[in-house]
């Protein structure tokens, strides 16, 4: 029963793994190209302990592009691979090209609008992130800026939750969220960060130039995020559980913009 | 009411427990003992070709309560099963117990407040089911109304996507959900769909007793529900895809009722 049970789960993996086919690279030499060819790698794995002169070339690599690097034991390594041929190395590559974030200003200045930012404060569910992003091209946002690290990032699953949007609306991908934020008040940005201790956002004016923060699922917007922010915006509850979920909280948030926006022009 | 939470609770521990085996029972005893328990069992999965004594037992049980009985190839069982002996049935349960109609609109009356509702129009994700229950809760909704068949079901994965909220909203299941508008129209509901070809949310008056009608991922509210409804309701679109994520649809049309419903009461 037991045997049979895990037989199970271990073909549910691998059709898991199917499914993202195409956005993973294993074995040394595909990955060393993959790098070569500039494709955006979000995450490497290497295993533990080898340091011979081509897992060198690749770290060297990885060294100059934003890849976030794990060392994981060679099981980890080998259940994750497709191929049954990683040779200690397996390359996580982004379904997309990131932007840079005057890209996304440049778009705002591009349609003669104030800038509407999103940005993501740790946002783990790719679900979530995709979500995200369709609701930001829906609300006329002009792009979305995500952390390097503990988030999710623009993989397949992302892509296909965003229903295509992610061809449309820019996604810029920064180390520091806090030094972001600080640069674009500097060019005029005012930052609103949902928070369900904050104002109602009904009683907020939220229709100058503004980057619209939204915290992780479990925990919200981190302190030091939340205390660059210019106000806090919470949503009316009226329930007894604690939070909605953080993509229905961004789109509601995000249409209040559009509200007080589309009010302010008539 | 307080017996009934913990009751309630108690199955939140066992239905963790059987997360575990899918939320499935398998094999003819206790499939059957789960029928006579009382536990909502959403399907039923029974092996082709079979007519013996217990099997027709079963069947008997089936027809007495809403599950929906599919006959199935005994390869397709064999696949589902967990156990490795279904004995030629499968039944899914529900992770929580359903309410009648008549139990939402006795939620409003006791709150004295004009009923507010949200109608599921063969919502398939249940992590979408489970966001908008959460969605439900925090909004002040008085409770979700989905269809019996081509539908996703209170699941775990959708009482997990609740994040709680199942065990505060509550959720009734009906067989035609034309009908069940029907019989709320001569009760004094107004209902409104979510259709992108709709009038401006923001333009209509959404402050009485209403039903929130929200459409099938894909293909958005059907042609015989939109009929029955008295408005069609847009969200502002800005953008270059074509729909929001239904979850996040429904967040931004609850809370524009919310905010409309302040507004009357300022």
């Amino acid at each position: 029963m037991e045997r049979k049970h895990s037989g199970n789960m271990r073909n549910h993996v691998q059709m898991e793994q199917i499914q993202i086919d195409g956005m993973r690279v294993e074995g040394r030499n595909p990955v060393l190209e993959a790098f070569r060819a500039g494709k955006t790698i979000d995450r490497l794995f290497v295993q533990e302990h080898l340091s011979d002169g081509p897992i060198r070339t690749i770290l060297r690599e990885a060294k100059k592009t934003d890849a976030i690097v794990q060392f994981l034991p060679k099981e980890r390594l080998d259940q994750m691979s497709e191929s049954g041929h990683h040779q200690g190395v397996i390359a996580s590559v982004a379904a997309y090209e990131y932007a840079e974030v005057e890209d996304l200003l440049a778009v705002a200045a591009e349609k003669n609008e104030p800038p509407f930012l999103i940005l993501l404060d740790e946002i783990e569910d790719p679900h979530n992130l995709g979500a995200i992003i369709r609701t930001a091209n829906l609300a006329g946002a002009h792009g979305v800026i995500i952390p390097k690290r503990r988030a999710a990032t623009l993989t397949a699953t992302a892509a296909k939750a965003s229903a295509g949007a992610i061809y449309h609306t820019r996604v810029a991908k920064v180390t520091n969220l806090t030094n972001t934020i600080k640069e674009l008040k500097e060019q005029g940005l005012w930052f609103v960060c949902a928070d369900m201790n904050g104002e109602s956002m009904y009683d907020l004016s939220l229709t100058g130039p503004i980057g619209l923060v939204i915290g992780n699922e479990g925990s919200g917007v981190s302190r030091l995020v939340k205390e660059s922010c210019d106000f806090c915006a919470a949503i009316p509850m009226r329930g007894d559980i604690d939070s909605l979920n953080a993509s229905v909280s961004c789109g509601v948030l995000a249409y209040e913009i559009v509200r007080q926006r589309m009010m302010a022009a008539k």
